[in-house]
Formats: structure tokens, sequence, C-alpha cells
């Protein structure tokens, strides 16, 4: 397998196509990006970082029955994925109140929920990603009635396997971000990536955090963050 | 029945208890509000406008099957309703794209939906009365999934009675804001008030605007407006 044209560039990653219409390979970017595109950097080692940690993860979640359009790693940096047709809903896991939830509830930072809340934001970077609830998304036509439950019940199902394995790895998992979409047969898949950019990952002794806050509160080198869940997740140390 | 001491004074209303602690006198203020109460303005005739014009469609609503707390108009500015504990949610049923729905979703405001959406927005000034999915409901234990069921078919009903109403009248029912509580006996009322305080009202022909957002956006005399409604309505004219 090769890789071919660039077909989309992100914020994140670079999707090029392959000889193979329904594969896509990935290439995750040395960029890290917050408020909706408005703080940017450049941080080297990050792209690695996050492809190592998403191949594991999604050979994780795979292992454990969830559907995902992960393939293989192809290099420290790319890996190669079913091409799906992504609904533009990002889906939002939480177990503890962290960021915007405890702006909207007055949740301090912190609070235990009892049970996990999931949201649905529209994937609109002019709009801001706004919170969905089930009707705006029926009016926008971005999913019907069963996908999102579909999509919840998977949430919810790779929250129920993250959740003891960060666990085991004395991390919190405190929430996460993730995308779904359908391969050419039309099979919902868990798509995009699965990374410390997109979960909050806090340490569990200290509450250190170990994910993209620490670039977007300046609390300290991103790549030492994310290096140390990749060596808690067991995964290769950087030479 | 005698109005006694003031309960709370709102934004809009004021409550005073009576003799029967089932029962509360509201008195409508010539006080009109915006953004979260960032504009303000003491608007002469406001008060009766909208005690006429919610007497009007409370009683209205009563005779087609919905239970609301409207007892009794008292006076040109005051009614009478049973006291309930307020469910801290405003429930905003909307038939055409307007105001926040048109930021958030991107649609045009004056599209026509498919089919009315729900919204329930936590009633809460400091923190600007959020939206909410169910899950952050269920989370802050502000109703429970049975009582989000009835207050949405409630307001759909409540929707069902007063958009044809308002389309006799020559007026378009936009959207429009409820709020529900429980009575002594636990029974789920309308509360509140239904007035062109908290409906968006257009006129047929022209889609002028005959509610609050003359105010909000500074497109004339409120009272005139309101008068209008009133007027279409079928009650009192100004004397
Ligand atoms: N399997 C896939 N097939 C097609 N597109 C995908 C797949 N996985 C992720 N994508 C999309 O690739 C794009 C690039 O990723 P990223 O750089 O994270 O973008 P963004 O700037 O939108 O966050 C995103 O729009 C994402 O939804
Ligand atoms: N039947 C009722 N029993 C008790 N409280 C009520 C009833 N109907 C409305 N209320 C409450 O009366 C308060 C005063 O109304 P308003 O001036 O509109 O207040 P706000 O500033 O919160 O909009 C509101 O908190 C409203 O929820
Ligand atoms: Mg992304
Ligand atoms: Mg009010």
């Amino acid at each position: 397998m090769e890789k071919q044209v660039l077909l989309y560039e992100g914020k994140a990653k670079k999707i090029y196509s392959t000889e193979d219409p329904r594969v896509v390979w990935i290439q995750y970017k040395d960029a890290a990006t917050a408020f909706n595109g408005e703080k940017k950097a450049d941080i080297k080692g990050k792209g690695r970082l996050n492809n190592e940690i998403s191949s594991l993860l999604f050979s994780l979640l795979e292992e454990r029955g969830i559907p995902t359009h992960f393939l293989e790693k192809k290099s420290a940096t790319e890996q190669t994925v079913q091409h799906v047709t992504i609904i533009p809903l990002e889906v939002v896991v939480r177990n503890v109140v962290a960021g915007s939830l405890a702006k909207r509830t007055g949740f301090e930072e912190g609070h235990e929920l009892s049970r996990p809340i999931v949201e649905f934001y529209y994937k609109n970077d002019a709009l801001g990603d706004p919170l969905f609830n089930e009707d705006h998304i029926e009016a926008m036509k971005l999913a019907k009635e069963q996908e999102l439950l579909e999509m919840r019940a998977l949430a919810l199902m790779v929250n129920s396997v993250l959740l003891p394995y960060f666990a085991e790895k004395k991390v919190r998992l405190i929430d996460f971000k993730l995308e779904f979409g359908r391969n050419e047969e039309g099979a919902l898949l868990l798509a995009d990536e699965v990374s410390p950019d997109t979960c909050r990952l806090w340490d569990e002794q200290t509450n250190e955090k170990l994910d993209k806050d620490v670039f977007r509160r300046d609390l300290g080198e991103l790549t030492d963050a994310y290096e140390t869940i990749l060596t808690r997740l067991g995964g290769a140390l950087h030479v």
C-alpha cells in the first residue's frame, strides 16, 4: 500500500488517498491548535506521540469488539484507516466535570458525575462547534434518531473499555471526544483519533494534566505529558 | 382573595402571597429586560398588555385540556395562579428559525422547520441560561427522564393549540418559551406567562415583529406591537 495524493489537510492530520479507494492514509502533524484554531503552535514530536497512542488505543478498542476505522500503523507518524464519510458530530463522553461543562453547569472542575454524560456538538468551525440536542441534529439532517442511539451506545462502550484500562495505568479518564463515520458498505465505524489531543487524562495521584489542556492552559511541555501517557500505556519510548 | 406580602420580584413580574397557601397573586410590571438583564427599560402599559394576553392564552389552553397554573384575572395588571415549585428549565418550542437558533445552526432567520424543535435551557441568570441536553438535566437533578418526556409532550400540545389559533388571527407563531412547575398535589402545570415577552410573533403578511424583539432590536414602540396582538386576539382595547 502506498500513500498517494493529499485529499484533505486538517488542524492535526493530513489525509492521503491510497491505491485502494476504501483506504486512506493518515499522517499526524506536529501541530497543536486550540480554541477553534485561535491558538496554534508547531510542537516537534507531537505527531509521533498521537499516532502511537491512537494506534494503540484503536487496536485495544477493536479487540474489545468496537468497530473502528483503524487498519495498520505504517510509520512513526502514519497509519492507514478505512475511508469513511464522517458524520459531522463530535460525540463527547464525560466522567468528571471539566472545561466547558464546568462553565455550562456551574459544577466545579473535578466534580465526579454519578453517571457519564454524552453530548453531541456540531462539527463546524465557522459556528464554533455548538452543542446540539437531538432535535437540532434531526432538523439539520446530520443523523437519524437510530444513528444517534447507535453512536451514543458505542460512545458509552468506548468509555467502558477505556475507563478501567486507563485506571490500571494510574490515569483518570475525565472526558473524551469521538467522531464516527460510515464506510462504503454503510457500517458505522469509530473514526478520527483517540489521543491526548481528544481525551482529558489526569494523573491518578496528583491530578496533573496529561493532555491537550497542557497546551490550552500553558501548563508545561506538551510532549512531556504525552510521552508520560505513551509510556504508561506501554508504548515505545522516544529514541 | 387578597394580595398579601411580596414573595419574589423577578424581571417582569411580582409574586405575592394570598390567604390561601396554594394560590399566589402575580402582578405584571411595566418593565422590559433583554440579554440576561443587560438591556432594561420602563415601558408604561406593558404590564397590562402582558397580563391581558397571558390571561387570554392561559384560558384558551385550559379549555383545550392543558393543565395550567392560571386561576383568574384580578385587575388590568394582576392575576391569581396556583402556587407551584418551578422546575428551573425554560422549555422552548420553535416552528421557524430565529434568534439563537439561527446563530447555533447557521440557518437563516425565517427558515421553516419541517417539524418543531424542542429545547431545554437551564433557567439560571448567572450561567446565562445555557442550553442543556437530557444528560445535563439528569446530572443536575433538575428533572427525571419521565418529567422531561411529559414537559416535551405538553410543550408540543401547547404548540398544536397556539399555532392554528394565532394563524387565524394572521399571526405566525415563530417560537415560544414555557416554564413548568408542580403544585402541592404534585401535578405538573404550565406556569409563568405566555405573552409577546415569551413568544416570537410575526405578522402573517409582512413578517413585522410583534413581540419582545421590537425591544431587543430597537424596532419601534413595544406597546404598539403588543396592542396589535391583543386586538387581534379580540382583547379589550386600551382606554
Ligand atoms: N477514516 C476517515 N475517513 C475520512 N476522514 C476522516 C477519517 N478519520 C478522520 N477523518 C477526518 O479527517 C480530518 C482531518 O483531521 P483533523 O486534522 O483532526 O481535522 P480537524 O481540523 O477537522 O480537527 C477531519 O475532518 C476528520 O473528521
Ligand atoms: N405559579 C407560579 N408559582 C410560583 N412561581 C411562579 C409561578 N409562575 C411563575 N413563577 C415564577 O415567578 C418568577 C417571576 O417571574 P419573572 O419576573 O418573569 O421572573 P424572571 O426574572 O425569572 O424571568 C419567575 O421565577 C417565575 O418562574
Ligand atoms: Mg480533529
Ligand atoms: Mg420571566
